[in-house]
C-alpha cells in the first residue's frame, strides 16, 4: 500500500495508528522506511525514520536496483529498499510506503497490485496551521511545501482510495477498511483453491 | 450492494449482524426486501422477508418498470422493488440486496456504481449440511440447490468481491470494510468540492 498526500497532512500519526490497533488488518500492517540524502531533523532516528545515506551513496542504491522507487523532494532523495519490502511480502504482511508522487507511479508501473491512497487535510488552512508548527522549518521551505502539496493534487486520480484526515482514528479506521476490503477483491483473492479442496 | 451466494451460505445472518454494529458503516446499512411469487415459508412475515405477491402481480410490476432487477430461481420469481432503493439511496442509505446472480448481472448493468459481493461457504460440504437442517424442504429440492450453487461459482469473476462465511461476526466485518473502502475510491469520493472549499 502507498500512502501519499502533502507534507504535514499526518501521513505518519495516521499510519502508527493504524498499526497499534488489534485486528487481522492492523497487526498485519508494517511500515516501510525510506533511505534518504535529506539531513537528519531533531527526533529522527537512523533505521526507525529514515535510513540516513550520502548522496554518492544513494546513487549507488539507485544504479544498482535497490530501490523499489525513488524520488527527489524539496532538493532531497528519498527511496524505499526493495529487498526488505519483498522479505515482508512474502512473510504475509502489508507493507505501507508513505512516498511522495512520483513515487507513487513509479510503485503503480513496477506493482500493478499496490493499493494508492491519496491523504488529503479537512482543509489547506488546517495543513498551513500544521507546518507553521515546525519551527525548525524557514519560512520559505514552509511555502514551498504548500506550493508542491498544490501541484500534487492534480494527480489524486491516478489513486485508488482518498482519506481525509480530519481525525486520525477516523482516518486509520479507514485505512485499514482499504486493507481488510482489497484482501476480499476478487483478482486478488486466490479463487483457484476453491473447486479443488471442496470437490467431495 | 449486492451479495449473492449458494442458498444457504447464510448471507442474510451476516447482513443483518452487519447492520446491527454500532459503526457508521453499520448505521447506514438497509436491506432491501424482495417481491417474490413463491409461498411463504413458516415464520416468515409480509414486508420484513419479502413482499409475497402473485405471479400476475409480479408480471404486471416487471412490465411496467417497478423493479430494478428480477430473475427466477427454482420456479420462482424475485424482484427488487426500484422506487424504495432509490428513495433510501438518496436519503444516504447504502442499500444491500440480496440476490441471484441473474439479477446481480441487471444490477450491475444499470446501476455500474454497485458493488458486488459474493459470499461462498468454507466447503461444500459445510453448505449441504446448513441446507439439510432446512427440514421443511425436499430432498430433490436441496438437491436442486446444491446444483445451482455449483452453476453460479461461475460467475464469480463478476463480482468485485468475495466474502468465506466462515464465521458470521468475521464475515459481517468484511462486509462493513468494503463499504467503507468503497466510499473512499477515488472516482466515488466527491473530489470537486475540495479546490472550492478549500480556496483561501
Amino acid at each position: 500500500m502507498v500512502v501519499s498526500g502533502p507534507s504535514g497532512v499526518g501521513k505518519g500519526t495516521v499510519v502508527e495508528h493504524a498499526m497499534s490497533g488489534r485486528s487481522a488488518a492492523a497487526r498485519r500492517l508494517r511500515r516501510s522506511v525510506s533511505v534518504t540524502t535529506r539531513p537528519r531533523r531533531a527526533g529522527e532516528r537512523e533505521g526507525r525514520d529514515y535510513f540516513f545515506r550520502s548522496p554518492d551513496e544513494f546513487k549507488r542504491m539507485a544504479a544498482s536496483g535497490e530501490l523499489l522507487e525513488w524520488a527527489s523532494y524539496l532538493g532531497h532523495q528519498y527511496g524505499t529498499p526493495r529487498e526488505w519490502v519483498d522479505r515482508q511480502l512474502e512473510a504475509g504482511y502489508d507493507i505501507v510506503l508513505e512516498i511522495e508522487v512520483q513515487g507513487a507511479m513509479q510503485v503503480r508501473e513496477h506493482r500493478p497490485e499496490a493499493v494508492l491512497v491519496y491523504m488529503l487535510p479537512p482543509s489547506w488552512r488546517a495543513l498551513r496551521q500544521r507546518l507553521k508548527l515546525r519551527r525548525s522549518e524557514a519560512a520559505e521551505i514552509q511555502q514551498r511545501r504548500i506550493e508542491v502539496a498544490t501541484q500534487e493534487f492534480e494527480y489524486v486520480r491516478n489513486y485508488h482510495y482518498v482519506i481525509v484526515n480530519d481525525r486520525v482514528a477516523k482516518a486509520a479506521r479507514q485505512l485499514l477498511a482499504i486493507l481488510s476490503a482489497e484482501r476480499a477483491r476478487v483478482g486478488r483473492a486466490d479463487l483457484d483453491w476453491l473447486p479443488a479442496e471442496n470437490s467431495d
